[in-house]
């Protein structure tokens, strides 16, 4: 056997550097925990000649070969990004009999099953515990600690930049537009923020934490998405009014054996354990028929957190080298669950609506709300804008398709002025 | 290779019904999980005659030897509770080459060593995640996920009748004796509650947990322990004003080289992700130097969350079965560390005295504080008790041996009458 684990790594940026760090700073008490040493041995980069300031020397190379190829190389960290060449990297990892590790949601979420059967064929280790929630450990505990529970739901804040966002509109009262320039200005979010507030990457996620939660493939195309650009100050102000934070929930629900996945701005009880998570916090909320409701909560991003992650990961596959147990956890996935299309999920929803302001409009607009079995809940009517009234709803719990053909009706009756807001709400 | 994988369980009160529960309902989804069916065959219980409704039939027996004896089965699982016998049929059940599974705090809290050290030899698998938390995953996160981390501070609300207690007493205004009264009527308390009330319970699995984080020896021996028995809903009614909870924290702690392990009675700032966990909820909060925070949150106790964690260590043992890895991860004890003496520890002090009400008694108060270099940070004093004025401060951080002192002198003055509450102060 040999005296150490050697390690290679493909990329070097954010979370590659952190990788190298906490490799190096806690050194000595990983090789206690695993039983021998783990060294990164080269590092995959675009520019070798570029200045880097690592802790500790390592071999930088531009053709991945020298770690696809280096025999010396047990486990291959993947902290590349992107959906190829990534892929196409670990795949030829695990051909070589290489085990993988990687935070790379995109990949995983979208090719998991293929990456899955490579690595049951080469008999290797496949983890992903940085894909979601950064440091926070959600992958590991659903695959092991809960296993014994049938999983109803699982519901998350998974997107850091957008929870930053949702955080300073409702505690400063401050528009989108402001919130999201101040976001890019701290490095929160990116230059195009389409993958964060469009609510893509949040959707990426879930289908990861899908898959393991229901024993299913659930993939990003499965997923409903709706980001949080047309979320306003005003419905933020409501939202507090009634008892609710608006957050950008990731929800993947059993629903009468199929599955609802979906990713939208949600007003949440402001008692709920998940209305509390804020910044760039991230938190996945867990209901199982054994363990009740449980809630995993910490950094979803950033170098260190990650970097904690993926070399948790590390640990277990050179601990399972150690012990000849590779390929100990692989896929899940044993179920065929069909996906419930989203006319048919079902919530209470916020709506908000400009009506003008004369007799008979609140019934016009309760009757067309009727004709599709919406049932009113609640209903707040107490301003006016440019001379209409503004009418805030919440109903009771209805199918989407419902609220959508009452929503059609409305903006075809010459007394509605706008729809401003359609907003689902969870209940507790 | 057996076709199935079959399990001895020692106990069969409220867990011990949760796991054969578990085990049955979800039977068929573990079975693709681990690869192989696993079946509940032997029961240790005291009456072989008492009626029983389980959920599928199971041979009981009142011989543990039916259970240790049986070569047909793999795993043991301990679900009886307290010291002896429960300690000596696992290392029993080690000898005879069978893992073990326990939810019992106390046998892992005094005797982690003894059973370690039985489990390397036996080369067997050695569970406890049911020990700390109920169904919260917290041992596996902490030697997995988190493994690449170098911790600083585990911080806890691990036990779920006094965090119950201290919910009601904030929420009601009530005061310490009636809300027992009331938690022992819901059977949250036992009829004699001094293990939970008085922190032993809690000190048990903060030996555990801090045993774990700091890769070093801590048994519940090491731990400094308050209860809440002394908390009156006045100290409850100061905290809120000052913008904090009083939570019965498990505190553990790296100082410069030592462990701070105590378990005591804390005002803990309203905006601390733990204030916010009430009723009979746990939660354990873990500061590294990758993950920086993280929380997990869940129900500490009772019967399916309880089960909950012992059936994923079941599912877990069965993995190591199925692939020969028994034994992977053990003892992960290989530091000494001291620890940290309680009159050594540093916190900022809430302080309730009454006082005479006659000039120059405050200077006399602060006096004898600053006679051992304990300064004020915050001072109350705003109303009567029989005479006397009540003074309530907040000191900066001071070693805990300054305050005793400055206590004991101020004990001995005439102008004071009495001290009322001496509770240490969390920062945030």
């Amino acid at each position: 056997m040999k005296d150490c684990i050697q390690v290679g790594m493909l990329g070097l940026g954010t979370v590659g550097t952190g990788v190298a760090k906490v490799l190096c700073q806690n050194g000595a008490s990983i090789a206690h925990k695993v039983g021998k040493p783990i060294v990164l041995k080269t590092v995959l980069v675009r520019d070798v000649h570029k200045e880097r300031s690592l802790p500790q020397p390592v071999q930088v190379t531009d053709k991945v070969e020298d770690i696809l190829n280096d025999p010396e190389i047990d486990i291959v960290i993947e902290v590349m990004g992107g959906e190829e060449p990534a892929k196409d990297y670990m795949l030829r990892a695990m051909k070589a009999g290489k085990h993988v590790v990687t935070a790379n949601k995109d990949v995983v979420a979208q090719h998991g099953k293929e990456l899955f059967a490579a690595a049951e064929e080469a008999q290797v280790d496949f983890l992903f515990e940085a894909s979601v929630g950064g440091g926070i450990p959600i992958i590991r505990p659903l695959k092991q600690c809960l296993a014994g529970n049938h999983i109803y739901e699982v519901m998350g804040i998974v997107n850091g930049t957008t929870n930053y966002m949702l955080t300073k509109m409702t505690q400063e009262g401050l528009d989108f537009a402001d919130v999201l320039a101040e976001a890019q200005a701290k490095g929160y979010a990116e230059a195009d923020p389409t993958a964060d507030v469009g609510g893509l990457d949040a959707a990426r996620k879930l289908a990861i934490l899908a898959s393991i939660a229901f024993n299913a493939r659930v993939t990003f195309d499965d997923v409903y998405v709706e980001g949080i650009t047309n979320i306003s100050s005003e419905d933020i102000a409501y939202a507090s009014e009634l008892g609710y934070v608006i957050k950008l929930l990731a929800i993947a629900r059993e629903e009468e054996g199929r599955i609802s996945v979906r990713v939208h701005p949600t007003f949440l009880p402001s008692s709920h354990p998940l209305a509390n998570v804020n910044d760039v916090y991230n938190a996945v909320f867990v209901r199982g028929d054994a363990v009740g409701e449980a809630m995993f909560y910490g950094r979803g991003a950033g170098e260190m957190p990650t970097a904690s992650a993926v070399v948790g990961d590390v640990i277990d596959a050179a601990r399972n080298l150690y012990r000849g147990a590779s390929g100990r956890i692989l896929c899940t996935c044993f179920e065929d669950r069909p996906i419930q299309p989203i006319s048919e999920t079902k919530a209470p929803y916020f709506i908000r609506l400009l009506v003008q302001d004369q007799p008979g409009v609140l019934a016009a607009i309760a009757g067309a709300f009727g004709a599709q079995q919406v049932s009113l809940n609640s209903v707040i009517q107490k301003r006016k804008i440019n001379g209409c009234a503004e009418l805030a709803v919440i109903t009771y719990e209805v199918p989407d398709s419902c609220v959508q053909l009452a929503l059609s009706t409305m903006r075809g009756m010459s007394v509605v002025s706008e729809v401003r807001s359609v907003i689902r709400v969870a209940m507790d």
